[in-house]
């Protein structure tokens, strides 16, 4: 077995210093099962979480598709499965997991960020409850993009766009690639407004209307915005963009605070929706049917030793991925 | 005629030193009505803008009641009536004019706070659209505050709250106070948390649960929490104190930026939904029930002349109104 490990940020310690490849055996929970990582994909968050986000030290790691190993009895028939698996792993007791999710349970562990080793490691720990298998139709490389993509999809629960809404995603990266063909689903009008030409050609050849972040563009011209930048910038943006009583998707988290303006969300009556984690069947549909293409935003495939290449790679470039 | 004049603020003036007394005739515009003003009441907003909000300059005041004196042919009905009046004049053409509701008209005129004299004054001018009928029911302290009430009631068309809901108001002031009543005619658990005992009384009087703000509240306490305090502490506290995915009001508008810690709005998926002007009819009928007390909320009423002593009682009492 091997894992990328974060250690502890101190106030001394440059960022790629505190990440290390280790050996040791990974830790396979009571009642939980083992799974063979095939391929781990790099997020925003990971980034974060290297620069001190959620105080996280431990394997990384959230976005994955890999094949079961070991199960407890009862879930013996995930033996074998390529799965993707939910990142929240809930108290089982509270409130939350009883009724809605586990997703918001106060005592939850989170797959490479609250408290639970992750997915840059060839093997990790999760309940079966957490699966959802891979059809063949979907490979390896877009597999990992089911958590992303399901993350997209929780903006249709969230917020009601129809195909008269006027939707602008801000940001081009992978997220935004992502968010901006989930969206297209509905039939809304969405526009990909971004900063990278690179990218920007990317989001073009997926069919979207693209356009640039610095542009004039009249205030009011859209009933959802989304943010997908992880810059309060792009939070600026989207609030500016947005009509009075429209919709602003949060989907970037920030480390720290961030200055905003927030006196014309007041005066327009503007909506802010936070935005996290979603539906894996409603994304593996989308994946399988091909309404929702990943090829393009592929960028690169990196061993798990060569990660500061990995990480490098993904600060700047479309999704990159692990392979342990 | 008299009215209030705030000249613009430079770098230079000390914001008192930029009001005055007038005594130049007031404009009564074409097709509007003229009002004689019979008590206006200080806002949290026209405080900000002696501090600059919004650029204003000329006569503040949106708060009012008053008795109509002139009125164009078709609006003669209104000649001797006891009057309070929506604030927002839209250019009736728009598509906010046309269908919703003039108040997000892109071209709007807003009593005393944009391109519009407002009721600090002897005189105003309004269309008689912008009217509603004083019942005899209300004393002209109390319609002073159908406007504020109105904005509370706001909030009851943009969430959904009901019976079972836990819901707190953060702030004591007198926005709270109405907040912290037209909520609760909902049937929900209102807790109005502030940190000024005298205030804190006042709302005990009128049968609010009340706590201190800086009380050890465990997170997730509340499904709705409304912030009206005008501070950004008020809003972090308020998002504090919501359940994931709950909904968090914001009544006050702060001038320029706001430092404010985003993450855990998105991680827990919270709504933040700006709040502005609301049912007039709907504050009526609250305030000609009784089901919202405005007499508790009273400070004082000054002469228009006395208005120094009216703007820095203000700042920390409950209602201050002017009478010309």
């Amino acid at each position: 077995m091997k894992s990328l490990v974060v250690e502890p940020l101190t106030a001394d310690t440059i960022p790629t210093d505190q990440i290390r490849v280790s050996r040791d055996d990974i830790d396979i929970r009571s009642g939980e099962c083992r799974v063979a990582v095939r391929r781990a994909g790099i997020c925003g968050t990971d980034l974060q979480i290297l620069e001190g986000y959620a105080g996280f030290a431990g394997v990384p790691g959230h976005e994955f598709v890999g094949t079961v190993e070991t199960a407890p009895l009862g879930d013996r028939h995930w033996l074998g499965q390529r799965v993707v698996g939910e990142i929240d792993v809930g108290c089982g007791d509270c409130d939350w997991c009883r009724s809605e999710t586990a997703n918001h349970c106060p005592g939850r562990t989170v797959l490479g960020i609250v408290g639970r080793a992750g997915a840059f490691a060839s093997h990790l720990s999760l309940p079966a409850a957490n699966f959802h298998a891979v059809p063949d139709a979907i490979s390896d490389e877009a597999a990992v993009l089911v958590e992303p993509t399901a993350a997209a999809c929780e903006i249709l629960i969230q917020v009601d766009i129809g195909p008269r809404a006027r939707v602008a995603v801000v940001g081009d990266g992978r997220m935004a690639l992502l968010v901006g063909q989930v969206l297209r689903t509905t039939g809304a009008s969405v526009t990909l407004l971004g900063k990278h030409d690179r990218k920007l050609r990317v989001a073009k050849n997926l069919g979207l209307t693209v356009g640039r972040s610095s542009d004039d563009i009249p205030t009011s011209s859209f009933d959802v915005t989304v943010d997908v930048t992880g810059r309060p910038a792009g939070l600026t943006r989207a609030m500016e963009l947005v009509r009075p009583r429209g919709t602003v998707v949060m989907k970037s988290t920030f480390h720290g605070e961030t200055p905003v303006t927030l006196w014309p969300a007041i005066v327009d009556e503007i909506t802010l929706v936070g935005s996290r984690c979603g539906p894996f069947a409603d994304a593996i549909a989308l994946l399988s049917s091909g309404r929702v293409e990943t090829a393009p935003l592929l960028a690169a495939t990196y061993a798990l030793e060569d990660f500061e290449a990995a990480f490098t790679a993904a600060r700047s470039d479309l999704k990159v991925m692990l392979r342990p």
